[in-house]
């Protein structure tokens, strides 16, 4: 593990962080805020996954986040979302291949010799966080994210109960089964059957019986991708059928980009913040 | 002029506008952020001037001034840092050229072409702005900027008595005539006669009498530039000297980056918050 910057930002520490991941058999990047209290005792983390074409400096950069971190004494990680480097398959397009990783351990060649971003977030990645960085606690972990890190966060939170107390999205992916950019990226990486898909479709697994301790979703009304690839009522129907907690909101006038997610970034963590320090 | 970009941000407008400068002869691009209350009433203006290497997108990005100027009501006005284009000069390194215009018309071949940054921010933008956006309150009026642009910020409110009710910089090259970066641009820009530089050295200005309302500067205490190109003690002795006020911190830990600049931005902007909507 190399940490290449560790610059002091809202009185805590921005770290970006590359390290050899035997998941994908490449160098990984992540960014990790540790808030100031970070240095007097364990904090919670929120762990932020970022969406198509994103590497972890989109949301470093452009998500504001660590002004709400710094005052809740919120560590923040930000991993990348795919494989890179020499020899790592890639594709005409940004919705597959480099920047697009889409959160599956993909089964079918090329891509199965490195995309495997599943067992890179929900395995490796934070079992080298517990080695290397013992302040985060553990037992108080968040997830986000924002359109393919929302369908992201959605899938790893439903499939590892009891492992976050509280799941945001900013205009995620919910049922990437039925909508063109999952359709294509997962034809690609996890071959024809459809029920593979299911098990990374965030609203397949709710009307299997997936729950979440607590949910809460922002999309845009202005986002040009709201009907055809996002399609927060197939959540909403899902999660009304299934009885689970939705706190739902379409913010008028927003769009898709980073100026969504940083308007909306500070509320999303005031409300991770307060589950997390129960 | 030709509106880029228009996106909903915090509440308010993030605009980057495009028009053909008559002072640079090439195109110019500034960003302007238009808070929710210039749906209804003027409000004040923060101009805000760029370091090295910038163009408006950095602070535009990085800055974090949007959830500030939404909540108190200021505009924000990024511009370039230099002309770009076919044809402009440029030369080896960042600290001449291409994103390095300094804030000063040159007088020298091959740079006096296009190189007119002073006329630019100080006469022609000013006049667009107040054709194109009558919501801004050309009556109260704030100026900040980032190391080049924090030597901006204070000669073109030092030569502009009473445009300006505040004046805050972060990490600015306050005496570039005594300094590496200063004396290479003004030679450059301005020939070999020092006369000519003391009009664009805040500290050779304040010396000579120009004065500020109101002063506040944070420069980081682990600023690698902090003891040979910005040297802040300069600019205390000369406002001790002449009766400045200044409020002067160094702020232990921070670095020249964003980090820096993005955590004191609310500070900077509550502060001039305070004094224009007197």
């Amino acid at each position: 593990m190399q940490i290449s910057s560790d610059v002091l930002s809202h009185g805590g520490r921005q770290l970006v962080v590359t390290h050899d991941s035997a998941a994908t058999a490449t160098p990984m990047t992540f960014s990790l805020f540790l808030p100031p209290q970070a240095e007097h005792g364990k904090v919670p983390l929120v762990t932020y996954l970022s969406g198509l074409t994103c590497t972890h400096a989109n949301v470093t950069d452009k998500g504001e986040y660590r002004r709400s971190c710094a005052e809740r004494g919120l560590a923040f990680l930000a991993p990348d979302t795919s494989p890179r480097g020499d020899g790592v398959a890639d594709a005409e397009g940004w919705d597959i291949g480099l920047g697009a990783g889409f959160y599956v351990d993909a089964t079918e060649a090329p891509w199965s010799a490195n995309y495997r971003m599943w067992s890179y977030v929900t395995e490796e990645l934070p079992t080298l966080l517990a080695g290397e960085f013992p302040m985060l606690d553990r037992g108080r972990q968040a997830i986000s994210g924002h359109s393919m890190g929302g369908h992201g966060a959605l899938t790893v939170a439903l499939r590892h109960p009891g492992r976050f107390r509280s799941v945001s999205a900013f205009a995620p992916i919910v049922a990437p089964s039925q909508v063109p950019w999952g359709e294509k990226a997962f034809f690609h990486y996890l071959g024809a059957d459809r029920e593979a898909w299911r098990q990374h479709d965030a609203v397949a697994l709710i009307e299997r019986g997936g729950r979440l301790p607590a949910l809460k979703v922002d999309v845009g009304g202005a986002d040009p991708f709201l009907e055809r690839e996002l399609r927060p009522g197939l959540l909403e129907q899902a999660c009304a059928a299934a009885g689970q907690p939705l706190e739902l909101a379409v913010q008028q006038g927003y769009d898709h980009s980073y100026h969504f997610v940083s308007t909306y970034m500070a509320a999303h963590l005031d409300w991770h913040a307060s589950r997390l320090k129960i």
